[in-house]
C-alpha cells in the first residue's frame, strides 16, 4: 500500500513552510542516510533538523529542516521547514501510517452476537468475537482474534489490534487505541481471609509478626467495570483490572504503554503518560497530566496529585503532592534523590573518614 | 443479566444479621453515593461500614453497616450488619458476579480433538482449541480463543478467560481461574554456551572479567510441565514457564496476579499471594503463605521460607528465613530498611557534619 | 508421543562417552529420585552430575554422571559421562522435546491470504491469520490463534507458539522462536505536545517546574518495522515495538525472556540475553553479548557497550562502557555497589558514631 502526497500538500498539512519544487510526490519517510534522489514517482522525505543529521542526506533528495538551515547546501530538491520538530514528526508519521490494514466490513468468520450494535464503516477481522449487548461506534477497526465481552461500549473511530481483550461491561470513549494482547477488564486481585491475615497484621504492627497461622484466601469478586475516556491509548499486553463495586477509570487523553498494570478501583486522570511496565496497585488515584516513567510502582491506596512527574523505576509508597518531580526507591524529590545518590557513592569514603576521625579524637582525648 | 435475592436471603448467605424489610429484592451492589430509594423491583445495596461512608447513602436505600451503626439515622429501608467487612465483601460480590457469560455447551467453531475428554456442564466459547489427550473436569467455563495443549489436565469448575494459553502437559487442580492472556507452560529461559560464559565467569570471580570472547547460546529445552494445585488463580498476562526436567509447581490456594513471571523449575507453596509484576527467576523455591507485593523480584536458585512477607518492589538476592518481613533493594528486614531509609535521607547532612568535624579536629590537632 | 533412542545413540548425539549396556532404550529424562529400574521398553535417564544427586538414583536405572563418578557404586545399568554438564543438558533436552505438536499442513480453519508465500513442510494450526504479502520460510510451525500481519517476513524453521502476534512489516531471520502472547511490532509510545511539555521542561531545568499548564498528547506514528536476526527467541508476553522511521532491531542469536519490553527504535546486538521483565526505553542501543538480568531497566536514548553484564533489577540511567559488570539503582560497578550496600547497612551505626564523635569533640573544644 503506497500513499503519496506532494511536498506542498504535506507542508500545508503540517502547517509548515516548504521550499523548492512543491509538486514533488512524497511516498514515505526515511532516515537521512536512507534517502536517494527523487525519481519520477517521487521519493521519501527525511527528518534532518540539525546539520549533523543533514550531512547524511543524498543530493537530489527531500528533507524536513530546522529554520535557518540551507537546503541548497545539501543539494536538496525540496524541503519543509519545521517550527517545532517533534510536533511536525507527529503530522508526518500520521500522513504515512498505513496501519494494520484490516479489510472493510465484518469478516465472515467473526462471531458477532445478534444483539450487538456496530456503527458504520467498520472493519472487523477474522475470528473476532463480539458478545451480546455490545455497542461499537462508527469507523472502528478491529484486528483478528479480538474479543469484546457482553455489554461493552466503545465509541467512534476505535483501533483495536489483534488479540486484544475487552471484557464484559468495559466502557470506552471515542478514538480508543488498544495494542495487541492488552487485557481490559480482568478481575481484580482482591482476597480476604476469615481471620486477620499476615498482611493486615504487619500493617497494624508495622512489621512485627506475633502469631503465624494457616490462612486461606477468599476471593472478592469484581462487579465494577472499567471506564476509559476519549483519546485513550492502551499498550501491548497491558492489563487494566475491573473495579470491585465502582469502575476502574482512565481519563480523557491518557496514554498507557506496554505491560502497564492498573489494579482494581484505580483512577487515573486526564492527559497522563504511564510508561512501560508501570504498576499501580489497587484503589490508588492519580491526578491529571501525571507522567510516570518506565517501571514506576505505586503502592495501593495512594494519592498522586496533578502534574507529578516520576523518573524511571521510582517506587511510590506515600501521597505525592501536585506538581512534584520525584525519583528513587522510596520516592523523594528529584533534587533530594540526586544529593542522596551523590552521598551514597561517597559512603565507603565516609566510613573511612569517620573511622580515621575516631582514631584521631581518641588520641586527642588521651592527650587531653 | 439481572440476578436478584431478597436482603434476608443475602444476609443468610453472608452469615450476617439483617435489619428492616427482609423481603426487599437486592439486584446488585453500589457505592453509597450511587444508591437510590428501593423501587418495586428492588434496588442496589451499598457498603457503608463507617459513618463517613454512610453519610452519602440516599434515604430509602439499603446498606451493609458495621455493628453499632444506626440504620434509621440514615433513613434506610433495610440493612445487613457486617462482623468482618472484607469477608462479607467476598460473599456479597460473589452473589452478584455474573462472570464472563460463556454460553453452555461447546461452541460450534471450537476445535476439540476427538481424544480429549471434557466433563459435564461445560461452557466452551468460540474458536477455542483443545488438543489431543486433554482432560477437563466438570463445570468448566472456557472463554473464546483459549488454547489447551496436548495432554493437559484441568480439574473441575475451571474458569479460563478469553485468550489464555495452557500449553501441552500442564496439570491443574479444581477451581482453577486463569485470567485473559496468561501463558502457562511456555519454554524456560535456559541457555548454555559451549565454553564458560560471561555470567558463569563473574559468578566465579565475583564481578571481575578477565577474558571476553564470542559466545553463542544453546538452548536447554523444557521437558517438565507445570503443576498447579487446587484453588489456584493466575492473573492476566502472567507467565509461568515449564520446568526443565521436573515440573514448575504452584501449591493449593495460591493466587498469582497480572504480569507475574515464574521461571522454569520454580516451586511456590500453598496459600501464597504473588502480586502484580512479581518476577521469580528459575529454580527458586517459595514456602507456604508467602506474600510478595507488587514488583518484587526473586533471584534464581533462592529459597524463601514460609510466611515471609516482602513489601513492594523488594529485590531478593539471598535466602530468606521463615516468618521474616522484608523490604528494599537488596531486601533486608523491614525495620532495618526503615532505619536505612531514615539515615539515607539524612546522608547529605551527615556529609556536611563530617566535613565540619574534620575541620574542627584538624584545628584541635594544631593546637594540641 | 514417545521418542526412544538407545543410550549409545544418545551418548554419540551428545558427543560423550557411555558406560554399560549401550543398547538400552531411553524414553525420556527425569530427576534422580524419579528413576526406576530399566524395563523391557527402556527407561528414563537422570542427570546426576554430583554424588549428592546420584544418591537418589534407583538401582538398575540410567544416569548422566560427571567424569570420575562410579556408575557401579549406584547400581546403574548404563551411564553417560558428561564433560560439560549444562551443555550436555542442552543436547539431552533437545533429544526429548516433543514440542507443541502442531499438525503438519495448514489447518482448514486458518485464514491465509492468497498473496502470502509459505515454505515447504510447514505446520499451521487452527485459526491462524496470515495477511497479504507475508513470506514464511520452510519448516515453520505456527500454533493456534497466531496472527502475522501484512508483508511480514519470517525465515526458515520458525516456531511460533499459540497466540503470538507478529504485526505488519516485521522481518525475522531463520530459526525464530516466539513464545505465546508475545507482541512483535506494536506501535511505539511516542507523543508530543504542541507546546513544551512538563517532561521537556524538567529535562531542561533538571527538575524545576516553573509553569504548569494543560497539555494534550499528539501521537507520533510508528512507520518503522521490527527486524530480528537469525536464531532469535522472544519470550511469552514480551513486547517489541516498531521503530518510528527506521526499524527496531535485535541481532543474531539474542534471546529475550518473558514480559520483556523493547521500546521503539531500540537496537540490541548479537548473542545477548535479556531476562524476564527487562525494560529498554525508546532509542537505546545495546551492544553484543550483553546480559541484562531480570527486571533491569534501561532509560531511553542510552548506549550500553558490548559484553556488559547487569545484575537483577539494575536501573541504568547513563551510558555503560563495554565489558562493565554493573548492579543497583542507579547502576554502578558491581564491586562499588557491594561496598555501598555494606556501608548502607552500617549507616544507622554511622549516624550514632558521628553524633557521639560530635559530642566528644565539643567537650574537647570546651577544654581546649
Amino acid at each position: 500500500m503506497t500513499r503519496s502526497v506532494t511536498i506542498g500538500e504535506l507542508a500545508r498539512a503540517l502547517d509548515a513552510r516548504s521550499w523548492g519544487d512543491a509538486a514533488l510526490p512524497v511516498i514515505g519517510a526515511a532516515e537521512p542516510a536512507a534517502t536517494s534522489p527523487v525519481g519520477p514517482d517521487g521519493g521519501v522525505i527525511a527528518l534532518a533538523m540539525a546539520p549533523k543529521y543533514a550531512e547524511a542526506l543524498k543530493p537530489g533528495s527531500m528533507a524536513i529542516l530546522a529554520e535557518g538551515m540551507d537546503p541548497e547546501a545539501y543539494g536538496l530538491k525540496a524541503a519543509i521547514f519545521a517550527p517545532r520538530p517533534r510536533l511536525l514528526m507527529a503530522g508526518l508519521t500520521r500522513a504515512f501510517d498505513a496501519g494494520p490494514d484490516i479489510a472493510p466490513g465484518i469478516h465472515p468468520t467473526a462471531v458477532v452476537d445478534a444483539s450487538a450494535v456496530i456503527g458504520a464503516d467498520t472493519a472487523i477481522g477474522p475470528f473476532v468475537v463480539i458478545g451480546p449487548g455490545v455497542r461499537i461506534g462508527a469507523g472502528a477497526r478491529i484486528g483478528p482474534h479480538v474479543s469484546v465481552g457482553r455489554n461493552a461500549r466503545i465509541g467512534d473511530q476505535a483501533l483495536i489490534h489483534a488479540g486484544a481483550r475487552i471484557a464484559h461491561g468495559v466502557h470506552a470513549g471515542d478514538r480508543l487505541i488498544v495494542q495487541s494482547g492488552a487485557v481490559i477488564g480482568g478481575d481484580g486481585f482482591s482476597f480476604v481471609t476469615p481471620e486477620e491475615s499476615g498482611i493486615e497484621e504487619i500493617r497494624r504492627t508495622l512489621g512485627a509478626r506475633e502469631d503465624i497461622r494457616q490462612q486461606h484466601w477468599t476471593r472478592i469478586h469484581s462487579l465494577g467495570g472499567v471506564e476509559l475516556g476519549h483519546d485513550v491509548e492502551i499498550g501491548a499486553n497491558a492489563t487494566i483490572d475491573r473495579g470491585t463495586i465502582r469502575a476502574t477509570r482512565v481519563g480523557d487523553g491518557t496514554k498507557i504503554d506496554n505491560l502497564v498494570m492498573l489494579g482494581h478501583n484505580v483512577v487515573v486522570g486526564r492527559d497522563c503518560l504511564l510508561c512501560s511496565q508501570v504498576g499501580v496497585a489497587g484503589s490508588s488515584r492519580i491526578g491529571d497530566r501525571v507522567v510516570l516513567a518506565g517501571q514506576v510502582g505505586v503502592n495501593d491506596n495512594i494519592e498522586i496529585g496533578d502534574d507529578v512527574i516520576a523518573g524511571g523505576a521510582t517506587k511510590i509508597f506515600t501521597r505525592v503532592p501536585s506538581g512534584r518531580v520525584i525519583l528513587g526507591n522510596p520516592a523523594v524529590k528529584m533534587e533530594t534523590q540526586m544529593e542522596i545518590q551523590k552521598a551514597m557513592r561517597r559512603l565507603p569514603r565516609f566510613a573511612q573518614q569517620l573511622a580515621k576521625l575516631q582514631e584521631t579524637v581518641t588520641r586527642l582525648l588521651e592527650k587531653a
